[in-house]
């Protein structure tokens, strides 16, 4: 627990700071776009656990939001995070602004390719070319032993742990469980957006993934009757779906047959707040 | 000077060969194709008077030749190379294979935008993407400070310069001058594919440049009558020219007036053989 924590907003001073820890420590590295919840902090908590150094990056980071997408009415509260992050053992709070991390000529991409253009990335073509490029570029800066993410964004783990396999990264992906709200909300930053009806609304996510789970422990083995059933459910909340899918939760490839363990995407527009979820299934 | 090397051929073992080195240790690393010439060896030298620790890479990386280009007739022979480094300080050689750098299901590109279709890259479309992403993924593999290259790959350089400063590397591209036969003809792999006639016509790249050096110091100051007599000389040597550029040597963008430091890049193919060369020019 810490009354005041370091912010560090260049790239120089960040890499600086980090060439003065010794080797033999291992980094722990929480990479958030702001706006904190229990489920950035629950990533803190778990690199304060695991690591010697624990830093934290804020940074809503532009190449991953699409054209028409809320890059600009994204939810955004520094001095809010610093105090929540304050409770925590942070070492360092990298806050960089946008003319440091893609100056001006900017031209270079790091893309990941078949992962990035299923699920979240047939409507948000460009989304993880955005993600896998600022990764990349924090790696490189903070040179963290292990990465800290929420399993909230299950695609962009499985995307980026195939970036740091194929770069050859010496960095390793520690994957963290989705935090709800009691009700079973997941947390995200955008759940912000929801007006009281949309909040309710916004609860079918999580009624989806209980009924396909009553469902699948009762007995059923067709994955598209589950789907369609999930879908009703959705609808009938004024749940607009964008996709849900039973996938193999390392290659992410379709699955055909509800059989060993599986993860189930799911994204869902709720007005115009665009939320995912997913959840894992084991049949034996 | 040494009598035996030491060859790394796996990426876990130069990982912890590298892991080793103190941090206080400047690494110099040289990324080679193998086939060395005294251009790669002023490259080793060049790391042996700056650097503590060098480190040769001895790889001929298949993403970085198109379809119908020279991949399989490349020139390699590991002895001779190892024979050739054992003359200098070299304390590593990285000989790593496909597998181990492309295994399979390998799906993760970095791309510079822009400076990889320039000039080379208009006949040779996907070949920078192939040498961002390789070098990027030594780089990560032997953390350098500082990364030996030769001015023979002019838009190489300007195009792992970017790479590296878009992608916040802390590493730096040492740019070494071209070495040339005795006659002139610039050092390349790709000489030994030369018959007897086509080394005496290869030569015109060299004669190209002295041509156009001596109308520029006459005051000759229209790039297009220059060029046109690059082209001339180069024809009449049953050469057929890629490409002739007179460009900015940052920017790589096209000059329009014979003012300042320009580079002039060219790429002619003699027989099959496809050569580059370039000069740079000042004019006050």
């Amino acid at each position: 627990m810490k009354d005041s924590i370091r912010v560090i907003d260049s790239i120089q001073e960040m890499r600086e700071y980090r060439s003065l820890i010794y080797e033999t420590k291992n980094i722990g590295f929480v990479p958030t776009m702001g706006y904190l919840h229990e489920g950035h902090l629950s990533l803190v908590e778990q690199s304060n656990k695991e690591s010697d150094i624990t830093i934290v990056s804020i940074y809503v980071n532009p190449t991953q939001f699409g054209e028409n997408e809320d890059l600009q009415t994204y939810p955004r509260d520094i001095d809010r995070d610093l105090d929540l992050l304050c409770k925590y053992n942070v070492d360092a709070v990298f806050y960089p602004n946008n003319k440091e991390m893609y100056p001006e000529g900017y031209l270079t991409w790091v893309e990941v390719e078949k992962l990035s253009s299923l699920y979240c990335g047939r409507s948000r073509p460009t989304h993880f070319k955005g993600v896998s490029t600022i990764v990349s570029k924090l790696i490189n800066i903070v040179r963290p032993l292990y990465l800290y993410m929420g399993e909230k964004d299950f695609q962009q783990i499985a995307v980026l742990k195939k970036m740091i396999e194929d770069l050859n990264y010496d960095t390793y992906i520690r994957p963290c469980p989705i935090v709800r709200e009691i009700d079973g909300l997941a947390l995200s930053s955008r759940n912000a957006y929801l007006n009281e009806k949309e909040r309710r609304n916004a609860l079918s996510l999580y009624e989806a993934q209980i009924l396909a789970k009553e469902m699948i422990y009762k007995g059923e083995r067709n994955i598209d009757t589950v789907i369609s059933k999930m879908r009703k459910l959705i609808n009938e909340k004024d749940g607009r779906i964008d996709y849900i899918e039973f996938v193999d939760p390392h290659t992410l490839e379709l699955k055909a047959d509800l059989i060993g363990t599986l993860r189930v995407l799911m994204a869902v527009y709720i007005g115009k707040t665009r939320l995912i979820d997913n959840f894992e299934i084991t049949i034996n």
